[in-house]
């Protein structure tokens, strides 16, 4: 256990604070985090805890390689991923790169895909970075600061659960994501995949450092809140520095489950201090963008969370349906997703929404 | 040159009779011979003649490499490959496979999948096999003889000309195509594939032999026809054992190019001697059934082939259009097509057919 309450130097058996967190920095996307838990606690009961290696402390000549799953949140629930597979994933990408991997890491903090690597690295006995590659969540495989600076998102391997496996190695990132997601819909619309294997040293200079840490005191802080009888949801926006945007009850929900994603937009009514209110929100795994009475209050890339109004307890866009009571809080993102080259990655318009980004407090442009 | 008129011991730089045969052979699919033609003769030219093996003389412990084009033919005839990228599929394959391969062969002979294998030859400076893995063309990857016989398609490697490239390994052969058609879809409908490597002693005991010899026999047979002031079309049914089924023009041609397959049918109606008969054609890629007056004459997996009533000339199924006058010729399949576990890959019921298979000569079950 690490005596540092921010700053874990391992993940030990019990994974609820860090799952519930993730799933927060999720931003509706990455799968239920229950199951995540199940599958982390599991792996660390069988192999024992997994060492924390913090960014900044990583060699860097240090053999990375992230795991994750790809697909649409809605199956990942109902079609769990076989025992091995995720080793499988790393081992199949380590061997036609020929090399032998030193650290296991996160591409992205959310849901299954900031614990579905504590099981890989607890599987291979690897230790595994603390840290991401996006501070948050986002749909597509190109979506990572680490594209930005240059790493590939290929070679990469994919892996089904039936014994199906793949690489792939493309002239862009776009492309990764391009053949990727259809063999993710014909494998069944779930998949392992290890993707932007890198160094030490590029890990240092592109990753969201501290995310594991992060999430697992985020998921403290919930619980504290609601032991203490303080406002839970209140506390999350307070620790990532964001904002309350507006509260009330899911009137309307429309999901679909296309090209391997689940897309859709859902309505809140306010309900309280905001009766009279709407709040529409719009997205793609991720939830994308927020209007509050007909006006987008923030997009891609800054943080959307949907928490329930009560425990803060985190929801996914998947598993929103008609009557929950919940709040809506907006955080910032790393900064670097401002940029640009990143906003050609991950901004609106990107996503098919005809407007210039918009922050979590509501701003346009540089103003933050 | 070979001595004998029927085998040939190489490949030499006019590649025109093997191009016609070859789509002869390919019963309609295989895209546009004459693109296959100016392939290989090019590549003949920069690197000189390619050895053509018997499969009868092949070392039990050759290591060989099969490579093919994948995709609708409708789009090969204008998105041409680029060069270097049929070596480039082999070699991706055989260094995941950890092996050197020591003769490349064609997959299916038909069309473009005769002579591209020659490029590839060609350029790696190999032995091309004289044969092939069907004795026709058809469309799906399991779709060939080793399949029967317990070789498995993948590990598989896919190219596309822009420099995008993968590898598959399935748990079974229907796998390894429900994979690889996406792909090709996403990378452009038509890309190179390497699959089924296998061993001299796997080609000996699966191949259908002398494909290319009888290719190049089949042109060279149309050829002389046409010379000799005798009916070519019937010297094509003749050298393959086969009947005039009927002849006409061209009156109807629905074709869609859907999934990464060009799928359709076509109306003749009769003239001449087949004056008041009517034909229908049904095809994906190749021709898989043929009806006169209703009837079911011939289906997958004997071979129907569309050639032009005069000069005997191939007509692929992405070519015909309104207006053509065609003969409709049939023939017998290796018989090894005909056993229950091989027509549950090929035969009609699986393409959607409610029927069950008819022989070239109209008659149904086990005689012939």
């Amino acid at each position: 256990m690490s005596t540092d309450k921010t700053r874990r130097s391992q993940i030990d058996a019990d994974c609820g604070n860090l799952a519930r967190g993730a799933a927060i920095l999720g931003t509706g996307g990455g799968g239920d985090p229950y199951i995540g838990r199940l599958l982390a606690e599991a792996a660390i009961r069988k192999h024992g805890p997994v060492p924390l290696v913090a960014v900044d402390d990583l060699d860097p000549d240090a053999v990375v390689i992230p795991v994750a799953m790809m697909g649409a949140p809605t199956v990942m629930v109902e079609k769990l991923a076989s025992q091995g597979q995720f080793a499988q994933a790393v081992n199949s990408l380590a061997r036609y790169l020929g090399v032998t991997p030193t650290h296991i890491a996160c591409i992205e903090a959310g849901g299954v895909n900031s614990t579905i690597p504590i099981v890989a690295a607890a599987e291979l006995g690897l230790p595994l970075i603390d840290g991401d590659g996006m501070g948050r969540a986002f749909p597509e495989i190109q979506m990572v600061l680490p594209s930005i600076y240059g790493v590939r998102a290929t070679p990469m391997s994919i892996c089904d659960e039936k014994g199906n496996s793949g690489i792939f190695d493309t002239v862009d990132n776009a492309w990764a994501e391009r053949l990727a997601r259809p063999a993710t819909v014909e494998m069944g619309c779930s998949t392992i995949i290890s993707t932007y294997a890198m160094s030490g040293a590029q890990v240092r200079e592109s990753y969201v450092p501290g995310t594991l840490s992060l999430c697992d005191q985020l998921g403290a802080e919930v619980m504290s809140a609601r032991a203490a009888h303080r406002d839970p949801v209140a506390a999350v926006a307070e620790l990532l520095h964001g904002r309350l945007l507006a509260g009330g009850k899911v009137t309307d929900v429309e999901r679909r489950t296309t090209s391997g994603f689940a897309r859709g937009r859902a309505t809140i009514e306010g309900v309280g201090p905001d009766a009279g209110r709407s709040v529409v929100l719009q997205f793609q795994n991720e939830h994308l963008l927020v209007e509050l009475d007909g006006t987008a209050e923030t997009s891609t890339p800054d943080l959307i969370m949907v928490l329930d109004a009560e425990t803060a307890e985190p929801v996914t866009t998947e598993s929103l349906r008609y009557g929950m009571r919940v709040r809506v809080v907006t955080a910032p993102s790393d900064p670097r997703w401002h940029s640009d080259e990143a906003l050609a990655l991950v901004g609106p318009r990107y996503f098919g929404y005809e407007l210039d980004p918009v922050r979590f407090d509501g701003t346009r442009g540089v103003a933050a």
